[in-house]
């Protein structure tokens, strides 16, 4: 995420009603491992392995989810937690998948290891959203 | 969801361990819901109405949703649960922004009425998975 | 694509400036032939055929295309043709590929006719905007 | 785009038949350029300004690019050609109506920034497939 396009985007999050005033941060850094985890799962879904349906489904979600935060004027705490949750489900099935055959495929390796990356990031925006 | 295809579909799933053995017709009637209502969120929010955000949020969970179930494959029980409530909640907010207005747009009100029917669907769908 | 909701969206278009006056039942098909093609594409991606990576990349083109229509605020006449002919060289990519092994799978054979409609419907929308 | 996984995805490509041997440099450049133009553009529309359908239409028409050249292995020459010159012709239609206010936006002007960059690289991919 370019830094210009976040110091808009947060302008307009801070005058949002009802939205908890995050750390900015911690939302950039869910956006930015959201989206290389979608680039992660799709190069991995094209390698045709056991993994593929659960990377393409791993990809779309978070496609969604970082889409989701760029456009905070139509959530509400409960969609987003809700959304969350279901990025970190999605991750941690695609990364259990991925898993068992990291040894045989660098590229598995690396996408199991994005969507740890992810699922971390999605659990940082949970607690972030909570304390605010 | 074409027929046949859901045949073929339903035909792989039998052969997935672990999962459920779910009536097919309500998962159709699910998939059906999300793709319904991803265009009805879609043309909603070209109108550039307050819902806007919303739409766009939901027209892409419905989408992530419709595709998931296409590619069990790639699912849990787990993941397929968080992901119905995700999309139970982002239609719940999606359809509530819709209702502001839905007396000034036509447009709003089908949007909404999608949205509610999707929901009724996610819901029958976690509750088939339940009692499976 | 609801009949209803085609209505609401076809009087949106029509006070577009510099839109071709098009017959929408044309348009309306095209888009039902997108929706048709993302999800036998979608399907038959989780199969893990040779075919799988040009399936996804033919989903992903259907729902652009699909989306894109229903939000025409949002094109040009010449942008409408250089994303009509993207779907129609997609669809021809995943038809060949699918084609390969239609003898050995069903879903293949289907995706395969899914994605020559869509062509059929793609080519039929350029018509129509070339003639209005 | 990650780097390993970029080194990852090239030994593939590598091995396809019938695929010009590309400078992959302008190929990683590329994906890039459609990855940050899809974020500019989902942000600019959720500000419901005039361009918010062009920026959703360009957003969907960036992603399905760049999954595209992660999944090299379900492309064709003629398909690339027919996507890029798409993805152009999206970027143009959106860049064009972000300029329309771009002193009253500065997330527009971000977009329209984005949106050329994202023609640029498209081009310079359409140039290094022709000469290869």
């Amino acid at each position: 995420m370019d830094a210009m396009m976040m110091n808009a985007m947060s302008e307009d999050m801070m005058s949002m009603e009802g939205m908890p005033a995050m750390d900015m941060a911690i939302m950039q850094a869910c956006m930015d491992a959201c989206a290389a985890c979608e680039q992660a799962c799709t190069v991995c879904s094209a390698q045709m392995m056991d993994c593929a349906p659960a990377c393409m489904n791993c990809a779309d979600m978070c496609n969604t989810m970082m889409r989701s935060m760029m456009r905070m004027q139509g959530m509400t705490p409960a969609s987003m937690m809700a959304m969350l949750d279901a990025c970190i489900a999605m991750c941690q099935t695609c990364m259990d998948m991925c898993m068992m055959h990291a040894d045989d495929s660098v590229v598995c390796k690396m996408c199991a290891d994005s969507c740890q990356a992810c699922m971390d990031a999605c659990m940082a925006m949970k607690d972030a959203m909570s304390m605010a």
